[in-house]
């Protein structure tokens, strides 16, 4: 978290902690549409409703753009709680699975085409990919815009990772598509950005002036987003620029270290994550979850394990990501170096490993 | 706000603002459960989740306690925002009418038991109420416990202004009826309590097991509740008995001044209420929702004018409370004083009296 914030917090004058407008302190709105403004995203405030958190958004998003029974579209493997928030506002999710081969880069627009059934009514995917890690290029986003354009759906962009892209790749926001303003909705968070998880603010962000009157219904129901978030979250527009580069170079290091490391090991597939902290890895094992399990229950080396997220409960079509999981690479190199380590010497006396 | 929990946001020490667990911090539940051990609501822990302000408590146990097509039943008039999450989580409200002269309070359970239908799956009270200011009494709890045991329904119960009881009263919680522990569900906030609307801090309380491992399913898929106000929840906990005594004795105060005067004017009949700081009252006038807007645009009395909530919406009942406004007596007693004078002389000049 940046120090500007905790200051902000530290310094917090109200003698009252009243509710804020229900889209979220206008002061606060004005200078985040600066925020998004200076990396192309054209957005005054009116086009901002400040969300508790990017699960609020995602959750509004899909209560407003879809009616109960419709569907929505999103690339598989995916964030496993946009299953909760779908079920939650009664949506049906039909996956469209992407291939570790090319590193999870968006599936072939006739993919998508297929899937396309009259109740279709938006696209979701989640730019840089939380659990892949693939970061959607110019030329993807601009064939996903022209399949919305064409078929009259939402596309909604989560893309809470903006910050983490990495090797120079640029990234390129729903938001910056030409004539596309009736049909882009951006899901946001300062979770990642500025490590706020705690915080829980977020925003929903359209120029589709109908939709965010729409949500903000839903926002008056739920009265204000949190008053201190907010102070947070405006504090943390002035963080500046070295706080992201220092993020930005350990990110790097560990990312480096861990994919080498990783498709070092015989017969394991690491593809090179072009963004956020996440990756998903194939491994010679019959079943990544019986790994897992048995990584934490029965396997020691030096004394430690490793525990790692299965990838089947990203996937939405059954019997996929058998013997994938998901890695993220948040702790420091060393815990991270020996993690490898501890992984490698696993695969080598795990019983039902297949290659 | 009381100082403790300000002073607790200004000494906040931790240098990342992580996701605290779903359910709530367990620091915080554990002296939360003590607060209502304390109060004679026997909970521990596990039996509260921490909700991202009343509003997420309510919509929790909207989602968790019925299936969409359930229907609830609520007396009215009643919280309007109740609508909002029936409507999200695709739940009929079957409303039960209350009677300004009975002061609102519970309708004859007669009415209740006509209201029931093989959907019926809950029954819904905010104790003490708004928007009427009546305070259940035991006897009245304990008959609606009877009622949702026979029927096999949940009694949810919301009771945000539980600290606001007067002249003598006690509060009576749906969390004290006995045998009644799979059935009852205590919705709650600290906006009121300690004036902190903005930090969104709830929580939902129950004993059944099921249900609150449920409603856990939920707050996970949005993560957690915001990590600050948290704090300032713990923090206010500790909240001298001094500071409840002031809050007390200056509500007390503004509620006679303000149904004193209103009771005066020829033809208003203004209820004391025993709870709360909101009462509803019936003017002499042909339609309160034209009757506020004429205040608003075509009156002033000594350059001022009175801003009232008609009642209607707080009906669920089409044509009710056509002639009821509800008034919060949160201003200063001067204020007040000048708002129960305004309304005197308004209701001398406006064209749609009917009395």
């Amino acid at each position: 978290t940046p120090e500007v914030a905790l200051k902000a917090i530290r310094n917090f004058g109200q003698k009252v902690i009243e509710y804020s407008h229900s889209a979220g302190n206008e002061p606060y709105r004005i200078k985040l549409s600066h925020y998004y403004q200076n990396i192309g995203i054209n957005v005054d405030h009116n086009d901002i409703i400040i969300s508790t958190g990017g699960s609020e958004a995602i959750a509004f998003a899909f209560q407003v753009c879809l009616n109960p029974g419709d569907e929505v579209i999103i690339p598989e493997p995916f964030y496993t709680n946009y299953n909760a928030f779908a079920l939650t506002a009664g949506v049906k999710v039909v996956p469209i699975t992407s291939d570790i081969h090319t590193g999870f880069a968006l599936p072939p627009v006739s993919d998508f085409k297929k899937a396309i059934t009259p109740r279709t009514k938006a696209i979701l995917i989640c730019n840089p990919n939380n659990p892949t890690g693939y970061l959607y290029s110019e030329d993807e986003i601009k064939q996903l815009g022209q399949l919305a354009l064409e078929h009259d759906l939402y596309l909604l962009s989560d893309e809470v990772y903006r910050e983490f892209c990495y090797d120079g790749h640029n990234h390129f926001s729903v938001m910056e598509l030409e004539g596309m303003d009736e049909h882009t909705v951006l899901i946001d968070s300062v979770s990642k950005r500025y490590s706020e998880c705690g915080v829980r603010i977020g925003a929903l962000v359209s120029k589709n002036k109908k939709l965010i009157a729409t949500a903000l219904k839903f926002a008056q129901a739920r009265l204000s987003p949190p008053s201190l978030g907010q102070v947070i979250g405006e504090a943390s527009l002035d963080t500046p620029a070295e706080y992201f580069k220092e993020v930005y170079d350990e990110y790097i290091l560990r990312r480096n270290l861990v994919i080498e490391g990783l498709n070092k090991i015989p017969n394991v597939l690491a593809p090179m994550p072009k963004g956020a902290f996440y990756t998903i890895i194939s491994l010679p094992v019959d079943d990544a979850d019986t790994f897992c399990q048995w990584l934490l229950e029965d396997f020691s080396y030096e004394g430690q394990t490793v525990m790692l997220a299965p990838a089947s409960g990203f996937y939405a079509t059954p019997g996929l990501g058998k013997n994938e999981v998901r890695i993220a690479y948040v702790l420091k190199s060393d815990d991270l170096k020996n993690a490898v380590k501890c992984l490698e010497e696993a695969l080598k006396v795990y019983p039902g490993r297949t290659r």
